[in-house]
């Protein structure tokens, strides 16, 4: 039997259910939930609204709809030094053993001893050879096989963390909110594409394919009876500053709309992406938050922002102020 | 009123539809329709169905169902030059006003002559002059909007259709096939990369970013005061026999599980291909078939098909005999 009181009970019931849903169908739509409501997040949104709506001046066909991402201070920590770097100097330790010379010999002698003014003054020849120590004479499947063995153990030495967790949990969600709406994402950064391609699909969703990056000379070889690739100590390509768009012009073989760096190793692949016709999307992540991350821009060492974050406010590209666009930095850890 | 007779007929309406309607069901199920059901056939399907059910011990899973096309003589017709080589040939005659000194110059003087023994005496470093003059100097964009405005009008001298409807239907067959059952298809080609980039995903469903091949060095550069990319003359990377690996591994950065080619040019990516763990699957195209297409292989200038053939036969790689195991050879033409 109907009867007033039930109505009254379940009308309350119905919009106590509201209520208590109406939060989490709200954070379930919203696409950036780590992002307050500040400008890059509404310009990123609008952005994808207008190059996704069909009969919109700015619509962008599903195959025209690239974004590149730089990695290093974009995607992930770089501070206090690039991971990269971490793991070069980590294998110069664990090598050394076998190479008794590196003891009197720069850059090895400065990087055993801690001397980093003696690694730094041995320059460019000095980083080629630490790299070329540590990531070359082997096959590309075994380097492949070393560096997903360093990141299952080595840590950030501040935030006490696997390095494929200080990624940017807002960049997380912005690589997945554009390829819910039909975009390709890649990675075009400045590190060695090969240390990059091991886990990028895992931690980014972002396929080896899709990964551009600085190339030594690969040779085919038949090693122990099997045809296979062996990676040689010589850089072919950096693609870093001028490189980037070069890098993504061999790779990806058309010009992104859409691009995201956070230093002047950006700069050029920004410019590229913008001046392109219709629809365009520049983005920089300025490390505002020492709390939280690190603080740095115009005179850091590793990811300096200076004559980009000029342009930035020159043309109108987005520059995120990491202290207060950003409600969360990392992820939660697992 | 329901009757007997009202039931024959129903019945027989019935019958009559499912003869009717049962070939083009069966021809739609079909994925390989212009595949004869010979030997190649029969294991492509066999490999496909191994490597995508689950709980199979050859399943893999589908990031890693990588597929990797040669282009000339595998895709399209390589004869009696290469597609790259006419356009090149026909971009010297169409510049040659621009450029007096030409006629008394080699390698200009044999291509302006039709004297092909003068090219040839030429050798790589008139191959790669001819190259610098037709596809370098330009922005990536206008070199692509030149290959197109010259495949829009341009003929195959026999088939007199455009060289994009010279390609081979049971290919394009093949390549839908792979892509309904998860697999990500490449192009890996010696010629050019940009010369396929414009067109082969209208014509083999393949994205730029998924074409590998031989590039020139590419610049950054402001012209006309936006930032472009400017080609240059001088080839950075050939991927052609032991380049193939190369660029799958630079380009791809993971080992194809299925590699199609048809010449010596493609050995090394075969071999590269079968040599990972797990199943594997490598195809020969034979050109057999004079009637049809050519017929060619240990002997001839473009496209041989030597060492490849022997290797193929003493590992049990498919060989596609052309005039016997293709039905027809080129798309119905529109």
């Amino acid at each position: 039997m109907f009867t007033p009181r039930k109505a009254r009970v379940r009308s309350a019931i119905t919009l106590l259910l509201f209520i208590c849903l109406l939060p989490s169908a709200r954070a379930q739509n919203d696409p950036l939930p780590s992002w307050n409501n500040t400008t890059p997040r509404q310009t990123i949104i609008d952005f994808v609204r207008r190059v996704t709506r069909q009969g919109s001046p700015d619509f962008v066909p599903v195959d025209q709809r690239i974004a590149a991402f730089d990695n290093d201070g974009t995607l992930w920590v770089e501070q206090p030094m690039y991971t990269e770097l971490a793991f070069v100097l980590q294998r110069i330790h664990q090598l050394a053993p076998k190479h008794p010379t590196w003891k009197a010999t720069q850059p090895f002698k400065g990087v055993l001893e801690g001397d980093i003014k003696a690694v730094a003054a041995s320059g460019d020849k000095g980083a080629m050879q630490l790299l070329a120590a540590a990531e070359t004479n082997m096959s590309v499947d075994e380097f492949h096989k070393i560096v997903l063995d360093w990141l299952a153990t080595a840590q950030h030495p501040r935030f006490k963390r696997p390095y494929t967790q200080c990624v940017y949990q807002p960049m997380l969600e912005l690589l997945t909110y554009l390829r819910a709406n039909g975009f390709k994402t890649f990675i075009v950064s400045g590190g060695s594409v090969e240390f990059m391609r091991p886990w990028t699909e895992q931690v980014y969703g972002v396929p080896p394919e899709q990964v551009v990056g600085t190339t030594v000379k690969t040779k085919f070889e038949t090693l122990n009876g099997q045809a296979d690739l062996l990676r040689l100590p010589e850089v072919t390509f950096v693609d870093d500053k001028e490189g980037k768009p070069v890098g993504i012009s061999t790779n990806i073989g058309r010009r992104p709309i859409a691009a995201f760096g956070n230093s002047d190793g950006d700069l050029q692949m920004l410019q590229y992406t913008t001046a392109g016709p219709g629809p365009r999307l520049a983005l920089l992540v300025h490390h505002t938050d020492a709390a939280r991350e690190y603080a740095y821009d115009r005179k850091s060492s590793m990811g300096r922002l200076d004559k980009a974050l000029d342009e930035a406010e020159a043309k109108g590209w987005i520059v995120v102020d990491m202290k207060n666009d950003w409600k969360t930095i990392f992820p939660p850890q697992h």
